[in-house]
């Protein structure tokens, strides 16, 4: 059975590690596939959207993701089915929502309470390793989702509020939602937005940008642009990003998930 | 057979992929398990500490680590077993000593100088590759411990010096271990420090780093405190740490490893 | 089946475990084994010096590279075999040439075209999950080289252009390949070369880099210094470079690969 694994948890120090070893000690048959432990500390919005983006190039099996800023509060621990039979694992703060209603819809939901499936001791700052990580290597080997604990109601999960864009006849707002190593810039919009505004591959527009305005040219991949010019493309999860031809967007721009973008239309 | 590995080799180089490619090559039914490659580098008692705190979650295995600022000079390599069978694996600068020591003591120590379990070229500045990563590899096939190499006196092995920490009756004075990812700041303390010094949760105390003073509170979590609030809390792993409730206490504070914090008790 | 995986990808973005699952999905007996991910993004030369380097030490297996300014472009993908039975997959940008001259020539090469053994839909900027996974993955279940494209002349695979370092009566002129996390900084260079200049260990040499010149010794290894002492090593790679015993070079000279370095002999 393959346990993904996502978290904002960084490489740096011992948590991912620790958190396998957990996993392999109840566990030893499980796989585990790291998705990234590279989300912003915190940022329940970008963890729920990789794994959302992700979850249906991995093999079915228990999906684990800890993005967890209420940590030791009242938030739930909580295990769901999709209706596709995908297990997920994580907190009750919405980081496991969008990626569930993507793959068929939220089957049911259990709360963590079980403490046969959870470490002796559950210390107050790491759920990931004492909660989570024992959940999923359980649910892996074979427990029932009902073993862990009481149901809760699908539609009393909390929610991420992913922006929405606004396409309007002369201007599209959006909001940046990710930026990634090579510094492509990914947008709250997808391709039918773009078509909407008639902003079709050659179409030339002005971003604007924290005050700044640059032109760039709709394109379908890097190669159809000039070198260092400014291109919006549908990127491989079918977001459109704005990046710069054997160069860094993010870094020209200096831009950072959550700020505005303007495209300004119809530019002569 | 699990082999754990833990080093300070971080993640952009080839070193880490390079082990595993030298442990597969000679025990391809192993598994390994990543616990950090993040100790900063050649930070010896930063990996001992990060392997004594996390052995206890994994697999009893082959524990390999390194964490070797003297490789190629006089310090030994060496595999050794513990009390409970853990096999360790490393040189000898005081990296295995805590987790060993914490794990069932140290029943016996061998030196790595068999030269049929390293590669058949060993150079003079990788050792994790040429000589502890084929050790480990051989040991996790059933090689004896004793095949490595001749018997070394555990007493004889280095050790490294873990600050202590001054508990008096109107200060704690107290050596920053380790910061995270999440800027939480790991004291040399214990929650036995704090209750003897009276820091129950809830009582309020004075934090002195680096000339400037900080109001701080105990804690049982970082949801029993008010958002930007610093607390004073028993971490996952059961050492003193400072936290930001939502923030950064590294961050705040300008702290690394190594630096003295003062904790002034009985503020009014 | 090992199949081991080089990228530029880092490990912040999901790239990495993205292309595991695909992976995963078509081949879940496979074993993946990372050599590195922390190649400079779009650094062709950088990836196929380490592919090259750290072939030797990894499994016979199949063996994914991908550092791919050129995705979406003209640029081919491909796979190919080495006299050593090593099947090589990644883009025709010189990435996999080094490693498979090395590593016994390249016995057959094919371009990936069969739409067979690539995911249903292929996204012009992430070959690396909808493309070269797959065909990584196909292969290492068995499905045989010649069924996954046209084959195409070895000769007229494009290569990348290794600087190479002039070696004069007075004066060395080489270039940095490579800077690793300790600062160890790799020349293009070898000991052969060194050994034609009669700089053998103990001889004092003067390094000039960016318009500043140190003193350096030729050594063995880091022990063989004073702390402080700039020496000039063959690496464990058999290339000569550039460390300070217990202290990062390339800090100290702020070297960056590309930059060239002389090295003035009969230092007095």
């Amino acid at each position: 059975m393959v346990i993904t694994f996502l978290s904002d948890f960084g490489l740096q120090d011992d948590f991912v590690g620790t958190c396998h070893g957990v996993i392999k000690r109840i566990a030893p048959e499980a796989e585990i596939i790291d998705i990234t432990h590279g989300i912003p500390p915190q940022h329940v919005l970008q963890g729920a959207l990789v794994l959302c983006n992700t979850l249906p190039y991995m093999p079915e099996g228990v999906h684990l993701a800890v993005v967890d800023p209420g940590v030791g509060g009242q938030r739930r621990p909580l295990a769901l089915r999709t209706g596709e039979g995908r297990l997920l694992v994580g907190p009750d703060n919405g980081l496991l929502v969008p990626a569930a209603e993507k793959n068929g819809g939220i089957e049911a939901a259990h709360e963590l309470a079980n403490p046969e499936y959870a470490l002796d001791t559950v210390s107050r700052t790491f759920h990931g390793r004492d909660l989570f990580s024992p959940a999923a290597a359980h649910l892996a080997r074979g427990v029932a989702l009902e073993e862990l604990g009481p149901p809760v109601d699908p539609q009393a999960l909390v929610r991420v509020d992913v922006p929405k864009a606004e396409v309007g006849q002369n201007r599209i707002r959006a909001t940046v939602l990710y930026v990634d190593r090579f510094g492509n810039t990914q947008l709250n919009l997808t391709r039918a937005d773009l078509d909407q505004a008639q902003v079709l591959p050659g179409v030339r527009v002005e971003l604007e940008l924290a005050l700044e305005r640059y032109y760039a040219v709709a394109a379908r991949t890097f190669a159809d642009a000039r070198p260092g010019e400014v291109i919006l493309y549908e990127d491989a999860y079918r977001n459109i990003s704005i990046a710069i031809n054997g160069g860094s967007a993010a870094e020209l721009f200096g831009v950072a998930p959550g700020q505005e973008v303007r495209i300004h239309l119809r530019t002569p």
